[in-house]
């Protein structure tokens, strides 16, 4: 059920005892939204745990400097920014998938999994979404929620180069830092620190490179003997996905990463007129306009990039 | 002789003719300087020109679509972005090297070159520094000023990735994409759109590797035989100089580039404590704190390498 903002401000101060989920493959908008909650419920007074399905990569851990693991049963859940249960991954969705009370979220293609939903798909970041509430809540936005708040803003925003950077996110951005968000050391955390394996990732990668349609579609493919090759994680294809949309006239990047268990996870990012969310949306995935995912089944990788170039060829004409 | 901002304000409202000068090499900064001044100086029915050294790379050609050339003997003269009178190149500095009136710039190196020079060595960009002075002087921020504006602020702050982003720079930046600046577009073409070749080139360059002090120091060498090899631009090596400081670990990264004419540029790039501008004025260089250049003569780049590795070593202990 869709909500606003009011009964979001209602439902956390009358909640207690609550669980934060977050999304598998945890990225710094989800973690940034889920430690700000954590954060702005303890000053409360309330007991409040940030839960992962996944490890949380290194470069995040800043994040979690004052972060209690607390052990209590959960009352109440809030998932943030996370668009379906099953991005929870297996295990919790099992345990909690059907029992979200609250969910604050940006992704249009939120399932309406939960109880209630807060949703603002004009939102580059649910960290966003989430700011406005704190600030109409009167919460006091500490060093540490302004941290979070911004990390997850920047990262979602691609450090705001990405079209979702509306002018309010700079502002919020701005006001973060005058709050005590450390945006150059969380900047080069985020964006200017890569490990030595991600270039001879990327060397691989680029050696992999296809180019269809008239060098308007560029097509990476990230298998896991690169991966074990190079030492790289999958963690790290993130910004390769990303190159995938910068080569001058390609209007659409899609990386193909192999699975663990079989199977390519497709990520499509796209320039205008592309809708990336509707493409993948026709194999069964989601996401943003520019930036959305789906999978392929096992061993029909190759089948599922000629239908969806087809497909976007076909958007083109 | 240095000036605040009230004389600015006096010398361009008297001010007639106006020949504005761009650095050689030119960047977002100076040219989005240069544009944005050009306009403001048209509207109050000024005559005015833009000048640079170089040809100007064709993915800044959206800031002169309402530029006109006029011819006229030039009455006042403007540098912007310009810490050096031999920045402005040999014939342009032989024209008008020491006939400057007025020096608009953020380099905490300038040279004083100039008549008079209003300096703010603490903003990022001499754009943000133009941006005051336009409002002061009540300026209307049209479209295109806006859009230069914003140009040069997102690119030298590395579109507000480095620590010379500050919140005025980023709320200066929501009030220019309020005034109209297609930020989206610009980031696009800016940050977002590299050629073939771009990429081409850096897996050489990544070829070429090496690393010092324990992998605190990176060094990337760009040779003019890779150049052509690949087909890239000397102009599309300025990112990759920004990869070098990208290395976990990394606090220096080093891009040696080979000159057309023989020796070498430094492109030194940091983080703290190392102090690019410092390292490479012991090299006769200058810069920035954390982005600075030196040249080594030809046939003594490896030993000037050297020595700039052992300076570091020093620094570092």
């Amino acid at each position: 059920m869709a909500i606003d903002q009011r009964r979001v401000i209602e439902l956390l101060n009358g909640a207690d005892d609550v669980l934060i989920l977050t999304h598998k493959n945890p990225d710094g908008d989800t973690l940034g939204c889920g430690v700000a909650l954590y954060h702005v419920l303890t000053a409360m007074g309330k007991r409040a745990r940030v839960l992962n399905g996944d490890v949380i990569p290194d470069r995040y851990s800043y994040l979690f400097e004052d972060v209690e693991t607390l052990e209590f049963e959960p009352k109440f859940i809030v998932a943030v920014d996370v668009a379906d249960n099953k991005l929870f991954g297996e295990e919790l969705d099992a345990l909690y998938g059907d029992k979200v009370d609250l969910c604050i979220d940006h992704h249009g293609t939120n399932v309406d999994y939960a109880k209630e939903t807060f949703l603002n798909a004009d939102d580059g970041a649910a960290s966003l979404t989430l700011y406005r509430v704190f600030v109409e809540m009167g919460a006091e936005i500490t060093p540490a929620i302004a941290a979070a708040l911004y990390t997850g803003i920047s990262t979602d925003t691609g450090c705001f180069r990405y079209s979702n950077t509306t002018p309010e996110a700079l502002r919020v951005c701005a006001d973060l830092i005058d709050a005590g968000a450390d945006s150059a050391a969380i900047n080069v955390a985020m964006f200017e620190t890569k490990p030595f394996e991600y270039y001879d990732l990327l060397s691989e990668v680029l050696g992999s490179m296809r180019v269809f349609c008239e060098g308007k579609v560029v097509v990476f493919k990230v298998t896991n003997k690169m991966l074990e090759k190079t030492g790289a994680t999958l963690d790290q294809c993130d910004s390769i996905s990303a190159i995938s949309r910068q080569f001058e006239g390609a209007l659409c990047g899609i990386t193909m990463k192999e699975k663990q268990d079989g199977g390519y996870k497709f990520s499509l990012r796209t320039h205008e007129p592309l809708d990336a969310s509707a493409l993948c949306a026709e194999f069964g995935g989601g996401g943003h306009m520019r930036a959305a995912g789906c999978d392929a089944p096992e061993g029909r990788e190759e089948e599922t990039l000629n239908e969806l170039v087809a497909l976007i060829e076909k958007e083109l004409k």
